[in-house]
């Protein structure tokens, strides 16, 4: 009957937030880990959190570390590590250089947990989430990226906000990749039970799918410097609950295709459910034609950044 | 029946992060201030926060802004503008500079909600407190500053870890100035009601006042570059929260005294129950000879600073 | 900035969990109303749940009494009183005698909350919210009847329990009157955005609905003596904080119609937009022939409920 | 990573509330066991709290049985069945009656969860804590009472109506049997920290001690039939928690004593920590010489019952 464990791989802004929304739902007691280099200011972080759990009424240990013994034992790891792209960097570059870092992260995890579901949050996410699966040798069930919760939370915002009505009765769907290439299914979404379609005007729906699919790049911009936080760490808390409670959840999921949706052998944002065994199931959906011709897109892109791989 | 309003001005980390805790409890609405050279992050923080709300479940509007008119009617609004003392920069440089922010940030305050509470964060909190109160011409129950929330929320926090004990059951008591001559009262601090001076011994009990006093600090030298906010932050929440649901709270404040402990004209921490009227009483506590001799000490600090204010 | 107060009107199993669940999420003030010679009981519940409080960890005042004046100035006033059919009563005895009710304890209300939102629960509630309605003079959009969310959340549970999935990701639709006329839309049904049919063969989705339809008296059926009170509770719950918080939720409500889907002069089951205002928008979707003819059954019933009003 | 399991053994009131308030935190799955002839009534009960999952928001099974067989691996099991005292009933009797279900309750316990921790409410609640522990054979630190959490609740919310505060300042500590004899530490006892004695006249606080030695009396006479169970209830929720999640927390309960408070071989409310391994110490505090004789009464009055069981 002891208390779950929940390792943070990357102290950054994401991360933290991520642990402190973790620890704040109870949900286990909480690592965050960074390198050597960052160990104070995690420790730092860790303790200011800790400092709030009187205020907010939570119990859960908040440990920062750059001790990957101290993450012995995880239940679940989150990997927000990694680096963002900077100018001048080519997209080579950034994928080979977070390889490295996928790869060191989980040999570590591999190592001190062997049992752990992993959830990758590091960008291009669906090559990376493709690199821990590799080199974990975890069951494909256990390594699961994390795109389409985050992807559907701005789309049922930005629904919300568009119809004034409460986030909490709008539903919404995503496949694919993470950005561009992301395909949000509008039929699939609803207001309250009621299709989107009947609610808003065409041209101003297709303004939405828009600004979800530059979604990231819209915060990034914003902030000048740095990127989203807030919402990529609540979606990572979200899919954790539903493993660690075995919630059975339907959400989207990076999830490992062997056939599925036709494709073999490559992590693409699917419908799935999220349970105590990691990916439990995927949800094959029929698809129109053009559903299917921007879903093939989606899985090109990812094939392309999986082709870098080295 | 319409909605709270809350307006949090700065929207540096502990504004942000104090704006997502209260939007997080459906407390009302968030206005998150800053000014116009930081709009855009500031815009960008609050939309990352309010594409988590469909994931956390919460129903919040939360804007980011420059324009004060944005805060119009606003029942509370929490201030944590300000700089942070700089290397090089004399106290009384920070004092005056602060002190300016608050009487700008109070005219704005005073224009557009005339009929809110305030509550303050910036150091050196006291003078700041002060600060506003008079700039305002609020009376003194709408305008207090937040130390001894936090300030115990760390001695809890320190109980809790030494004895391994819950945090719940942690209770503790701060009064006088933020800082070096903070007034813990071990005698009035319990762990499920039992007096701490049965549960850990004299020189542990200590050395974890001794930790409390420079809580702040040690946060500050981990961080490397930063201080404390995720709880100041859940500290301010608390404390909006007794105010806009009138609780009535037994909570630390800083109050304007006018006689209470023997002190006329000046804000210092006293224990307050807060509710719908801020202030609604200071609780007078007997001391002792050598508390109200700290006491003394924190006092004289406070107006030192006072001193200081132009 | 004072508390916001809801009076539950019948202080049985299910007027007392609504009290209960309304406390507990600190929506405001609780005051439980019965009759004199049910007035100690009354007391004694509320005092119970008071005492829970502290260890819940919510503050509200919960009151319980006889005496109308105590509701005064409520915010919104939920209706459970009335009887239950007998055995040897009639239909008609059990209308007539419950619109006694509804008048008597809608004076009440007029006279002490001339400005609250009314939630009304009593069956046959299609009939019993059109008498509050009139005998009220409110304007429509305050005066509301549950069923649909009650229904909803059953045909919710069916499902999750069918597909091993979190009630959480199974959204439900609910059209017309309360009982064996109601209309369940199982296109406009889905676990995480999937519709239902994809996921649930035809029969078996078929003994869902029907179950649905006979829910309540299911679990009549099973307790032998009395009827369901938590989901009834948490449904009534639900709409008075989407009034209180105007959350502008989407949910079925007993709306009065005037016109929409062809429908003049009755109260019946349709999708609503429930905020401040009370019921601020009703939400007109095609059905298809099949539906509508449902729905035309199910008015029609409810038609044949107003006739026996006296 | 399977979810926790708790049973809670009869599904009166108290049971049906203490399996609601379980479900609703998502402690874990619940099953709700009744005797046979009750076996459709608590399968409704299940079935009611289960159809309001989807409005509350919460994932847990709740299944209503009257086989120990559905029991089995249980993490926690709560025992609340027994028959409360019937006029003309002597108390003899009432022991004996239920001594006998607690000896059949703890065989299914022992066959079924033999590693569970067992937390007791029946009456009197000292003896029936001591027969289960010489049932189960289970170490001490696994059979657990319940009394002082719900006493202290009582207290605290008579002190938070008397001063008009918040219950979550108010802090309590009752040691000793459960009812008349209960010990109530006034001097352990605060509001915010601060001692009641400084806030709250002597004659006051009697009259407030008094009414918590009878305050389930007080609730027995208000409803007239049947005696309280949300506070209870949440009081057994309370314990189970701390259990479940290894909380540490600080709680009164009715712990087997060897030695501690100068008791041997007796159950007896005391102020304990609770966490995964059930009672994970007893705290032993210095009693003035009016505070221990108030002990050894109510010592005196659990050996007095002790003495009946056969």
């Amino acid at each position: 009957m002891s208390r779950k464990k929940i390792s943070v791989i990357g102290g950054g802004f994401t991360g933290a937030t991520t642990a402190f929304l973790l620890a704040q739902k109870e949900l286990g007691d909480v690592v965050l880990v960074d390198i050597p280099q960052a160990e104070n200011p995690t420790k730092g972080k860790a303790l200011d959190m800790l400092e709030a759990s009187p205020v907010q009424g939570f119990d859960a240990k908040i440990t920062g570390t750059s001790n990957y013994a101290d993450t012995v034992d995880s239940d679940v790891v989150i990997i927000t590590a990694g680096i963002a792209r900077k100018p001048g960097m080519s997209r080579d570059d950034l994928v080979q250089t977070n390889q490295k870092v996928m790869k060191a992260v989980t040999q570590e995890i591999v190592k001190y947990s062997p049992n752990s579901t992993i959830i990758v949050l590091t960008n291009p996410v669906d090559a990376m989430t493709y690199t821990v699966y590799k080199e974990s040798g975890f069951p494909k069930n256990r390594v699961i990226g994390q795109s389409g919760v985050l992807d559907t939370a701005r789309f049922r915002t930005f629904v919300a906000e568009e119809l004034n009505l409460s986030v909490k009765d709008i539903t919404g769907f995503v496949l694919g990749g993470h950005g561009d290439t992301m395909v949000p299914l509008t039929r699939y979404s609803f207001a309250g039970g009621i299709p989107l379609e009947k609610l808003i005007p065409a041209d101003r729906l297709e303004a939405i799918v828009a600004r979800t699919r530059t979604g990231g790049g819209e915060i990034v911009e914003l902030l000048g410097n740095g990127s989203a936080y807030y919402a990529p760490a609540a979606s990572l808390v979200e899919m954790t609950e539903a493993v660690l409670k075995d919630q059975r959840r339907v959400l989207p999921s990076i999830a490992y295709l062997e056939g599925e949706y036709g494709y073999e052998g490559i992590y693409l944002g699917v419908p799935t459910i999220l349970g105590a065994g990691g990916i439990e199931q995927i949800i094959e959906l029929d698809l129109t034609a053009d559903e299917k011709a921007a879903l093939d897109k989606s899985a090109e892109a990812v094939k392309a950044v999986m082709s870098v791989l080295i």
